[in-house]
């Protein structure tokens, strides 16, 4: 998490105010809850919720003597609220803090990860109908495969994203959860109502056993999940590093007027936007690995999570949320060609259709071998002289012999290809 | 993937005999749905079900030659089909059948996978509900804290793995898709329904678009969600560890009576299952990277997908297999030692009550100053001299004089750390 | 590891076979230096040598019983060797024979990809010379630059696996270490000479200190080198599918007579050697993971890292050794292009020369923003309108003011870029 | 790199003003070299060096509007230059400032590494000689094994970390290189000279070929020796974790008097700062992998590294940096209880030497089996009944008709296993 590569709603989460903020109202509501139950006076919890607050200064210094950060923030906050101040926390360990915090704060950047996903769904669409039907060459291994639209590629991007949300949803779910159960997590000391009304005011449910730590399977799941959005974040990226390359050139990223690329060379623009998410990709996934490694705690709980958290934490959030709406930025602007890709599938002189006549071929009795030696000997043409498929097929007697001129230029119907096009965009878009 | 580490059950779906017994039946089925919708005759379905075969070597064979594996296939399948072959495949390409059977194969896996999970949690059932009363220490940063119960250990071990279960579920639901939709995934030469027709028999969904090749990040979230699942193996392996070191001695891996440990040194017990599961949870996790980095195919496709999958589709979810068989086991069969484990939590002389008394003290009045030296200085006499601190307290006039000596027993009950016990297995059993 | 990708000559370094002989061979040159040093009779290591053998299956059957590799290697050896026997293996641990061999195995290993390497150099040099002038343009961002000669792509990609086996030799050094040190390390029953005995007879220097394991810090750094060299091989795989993209295509992996591609269509010759490599990369990277978590073993040792290396050490090994090979046939045998290079180049209608335009206007004295404007209205003409860079030049009359036909033309010289090759080529292959 | 896991020395090293003058650097050396190449002005050198300057503020003021930092740069540079700013960066590329930057920084921060490496080394030695001979057992598979020192230990540790420093002083040879190459790396615009004069100004070797940016095979070497050491950092750290157990409580991190660990439970000391080093090592270890991933860039090149590495040039450094000197005040520091170790040793009542006693009675001519049965009653008794092992021996007729008192108590003989403890000690110090 650097600031180049941050947003701001999502650094704040991160933020130590926000931090102490929600250790605040996690520390009230649990007087809350003891206040009902007649655990403590209901005085205390008023008296808390009134004068509720802490400065970060202050938890600083403290915490540079007592080397707790959780000390450090109820005796400032102690400070704020006077006598009374002695029943919060009553009961609870440092974990129970810490942990809900800290999927308060993961709660809340899937939010923002998912808000990030639906924007860039809804790029997408439009871009995915604006050029349902501009046909492209398909590409198999990098070489020209078969037509397809331009839109069918968006839309595979949809329907990835689509799901990439629905992942979130879960990841979300995963971490959604709220314990406040006291030492090694037995409820000795703290009632667990008290942890099913603070689960409630937090929007989040009851971790339903921990020790003490929320299990950290909860979190490499939820990081893994990130990892796994990034990759189709780095897929589409891809995509248009490939289509902006000079050869190619059948999109490109926005270039404002204003922006200094080369003045003297005009098509020296470089997709260095895509390229930057392929990057922040790499870093997202590798944040999936310390996360996974988080999971074996030793015995009830130790503290060797902690580090990983206060960075990848941030990292991983930022850095993906910054990536997505990037993206959202590259797909809403991005400039088209449709010219360039049409130019781009005829160079092979439509060879791209020679599939499909040589099953016209011997749909039309032609054997096998005769066929595949018809169209070799016209393709070879196309491909080493640069002629053009059609002509040549037109030409050749033993092929018209075979097929009628409207058959053999129904084999180069390009409506053949797209015929689908609107089912699979059903599918996708409903 | 090495014989020493492997299942034959999962190690059979990785076989090429059972690779090419799935293609088959996707050719076949596509073969059904073309004939039903008239595209090829009637027979030539029937012959092929009634005649569908192949032969390993003789694939092998023609593989050397023609360097492309479904074609391959496809002779040998003609060899013994006959002349009716030349209807089957009709419009596919060879992706759709390396896919959707991939995804199979992965389906099957995970079956599997969760019936390995529903049997180590009904090996962790009853021996939680066995030591749901055994008090042991719960341990944090490897300090002894404050008592809970073995039982506790195994049920937050049961919950973990429950979660893993539900997130195979959702693994499995990611990759259970087919796709038929022929080169670069338009349809153009095949019809949607055989798709669906193939995808029922197969009780797989049709993918709702493809790109010819089925999305990597389904298969990048399904190897991360096994990558998840193995961390949690290492956790439990790692607590039996430690568990089992000379020095804890709270439980060890079961010992059978012709075992050759040390024949010398009763002691010389290793928990070598445990140490291999942390072995394995590493390699299974190492290989969600290469599967997030497969996402970003080039276009519509590419196949630098395929050396990486065939390596770690068996290597990933055979070895899983494994390990969760293998810690089944050792659950199963754990030797616990309830009287070493109170021992052990003895060992401090009563010092993990301490807190209890601090507050018992606070409790009547002596203000947090005074309290915390009075136990503080009983403590002492514990932890340099070897003292029992409940003597100590009750030998203290300071103490006695704010509480009685009831008072100061009670603050020793375990009882009081073990009142949530049934609420917890509630939580957790239902 | 998997036969597809398997070459026999690494694949036989992990062969049982190939391991027992080396035990085997470890065991009898302990007896020697124990012989020498009066420690175990002479005969019996003369014994030991003339008689010593084993046999596979009978290990098999003994270790399933005893459940101890090296135990059951031993049982077998007496078998063959008779009541001298007792005396083999005297003072040693498992380790000292376990961690001895595999460090063998790894040095062997090394040694074939050292090989590799240079059998990768040797096809890269005939390569990089025979295209040493064969100018094509530098591209950056995929987007085309100012030219360089193919000759100086190969060079780069021999400047990097020159690197790679030097860091191969680091990477063997630190391996080829033998430890006989006995139970913890300490050579309590076993005479230091007889390490340092055994060490010379394998080529191995004796490990200072272990504490009975050979410490895996050693390996995590070989299995990283691994890592490194693959994705060097992936760097000069991907240039290859670049290269051969359809609307690129100015190099291509050689396409066999008899090879099935599409026989249809004569363009559809895909990179699947170059893709493989890409997938193969991906997985050897990630074998780097778990060799870097099997460092931190507990005290010690323990045996959790046996699991990873059984499977890694064959894995991550004979992938790269598969990988190296598979890369020196495609450069041996790569298509190469040059007219294709020169039309690429040429697509632009010389606009990557602009630059040197607009620094020949500055030098004679046109303003910076003159010498701007006046190439990019130029430019803007080749970029719309497909005109010739140069030819537009020579007719704009505000350009002919500041330069003369002959200096204009002068700025389109190859030459230009291509006058320090030689130095280059120099600096790199000496 | 968050500030809670930073010093400052290394942090200073990414700091924009510390980015911006090496870029000021490199750019005046490269005037000086090209004027003395009589390139440029003599005089634009001098005034250069004399007025070069640059302002942070107005850098990214300007950036904001051209999205180019290194144009931005140059900028504030020629307004502090005034007119003969115009001769700078004459030929450059950005990436000959940028990657040669980089390169620097990387150098620095490797020679702080190197000094923290060689802090440690020298908080070890001390520490290992104090405790070259204070018996301890040594433990495999957590098990009680035979005795060993402590001093052996460290020892250990501090051969590996010997280790560690060579392969950073690689590490740091593989990336001090510097690239003046001009656009794609063919020296056209730029006299190779100029590259030979800045790279001896910086204390780097020349790149002998690059392509535009410097190679990153040698970034990806570099972050992964980070990551090897790293784990070497946590393997001690798991040590010292396991040492400090309640049950085990060998050594203990240093605990300040005024520290506030828990003032009730004396006991609660937990090795919070060695736990922290344990999820350190997991955020170095991963971030090799983006590095790893960085190595093919497309073609000359790409920008896709950039944004990886302008996270993991700080984090992985600063963070190791962090590790490596929190880790040095543990050893310095670690609290050592040669008693404890003893006992711990005891516990067992002996049977650590069941094995010397074993191998005694069958050198005494008992038979294998005899003595197994002998040595194995004997310590069954000691193992389930607590007795003492040397007693039992003594008292036990048909051992002590083989064996005399006298040799039976040699069997318990520590110095057995300390005999080469001065050997091992030479090897390691020297």
């Amino acid at each position: 998490m650097i600031p180049r590569y941050s947003r701001s709603e999502m650094a704040q989460i991160w933020e130590p105010e926000t931090r102490f903020r929600i250790w605040l109202r996690i520390e009230i509501y649990a007087a809350e809850a003891m206040a009902e139950l007649g655990l403590i006076p209901k005085e205390a919890a008023e008296v808390a919720k009134k004068r509720g607050g802490f400065d970060i200064d202050r938890i600083d210094a403290i915490e540079r003597e007592v080397k707790h950060d959780v000390i450090a923030f109820l005796t400032s906050v102690a400070e704020h609220v006077g006598p009374e101040a002695r029943f919060l926390h009553a009961g609870l360990t440092s974990s129970d803090v810490l942990d809900t915090c800290f999927n308060v704060q993961l709660v809340q950047a899937a939010d923002i990860l998912i808000a990030d996903l639906d924007a860039l769904l809804e790029a997408l669409r439009p871009r995915a109908y604006e050029h349902k039907d501009t046909i492209t060459v398909g590409r198999s291994h990098g070489i020209h495969a078969e037509p397809t639209t331009f839109g069918l590629k968006l839309a595979v991007a949809y329907a990835e994203f689509a799901r990439a949300k629905q992942r979130m949803v879960t990841a979300r779910e995963e971490v959604a959860t709220c314990a406040i159960s006291g030492a090694v997590g037995t409820f000795a000391h703290v009632d667990p109502r008290v942890e099913a009304y603070v689960a409630k005011k937090l929007g989040l449910k009851p971790e339903p056993i921990s020790t003490q730590v929320v299990p950290r399977d909860r979190h490499a799941a939820y990081f893994a999940t990130l990892a796994v959005v990034a990759s189709s974040v780095e897929r589409l990226a891809t995509e248009i590093r490939h289509l902006q390359r000079t050869e190619v050139l059948e999109a490109e990223e926005f270039f404002s007027a204003g922006q200094k690329g080369s003045s003297a060379m005009p098509h020296k623009r470089n997709p260095v936007l895509s390229e930057n998410l392929t990057g922040l990709a790499r870093i997202v996934r590798a944040y999936a690995m310390p996360a996974f490694e988080d999971v074996a705690l030793w015995h009830e709980r130790d503290i060797s999570h902690s580090s990983v958290e206060r960075m990848i934490g941030p990292d991983a959030t930022v850095t993906l949320d910054f990536a997505l709406h990037r993206l959202t930025g590259i797909i809403k602007n991005l400039v088209v060609y449709p010219e360039r890709m049409r130019a781009n599938m005829d160079r092979l002189g439509g060879l791209i259709h020679s599939q499909r006549v040589l099953l016209a071929l011997t749909n039309a009795g032609v054997s096998r071998e005769d066929a595949y030696r018809l169209v070799q000997r016209n393709a070879m043409k196309v491909w080493q002289e640069g002629k053009d498929f059609q002509e040549e097929l037109l030409a050749d007697p033993d092929v018209t012999r075979a097929l009628s001129a409207d058959v053999i230029r129904d084999q180069f119907d390009l409506g053949y290809h797209t015929k689908h096009v609107d089912d699979l965009f059903a599918r996708v878009f409903g």
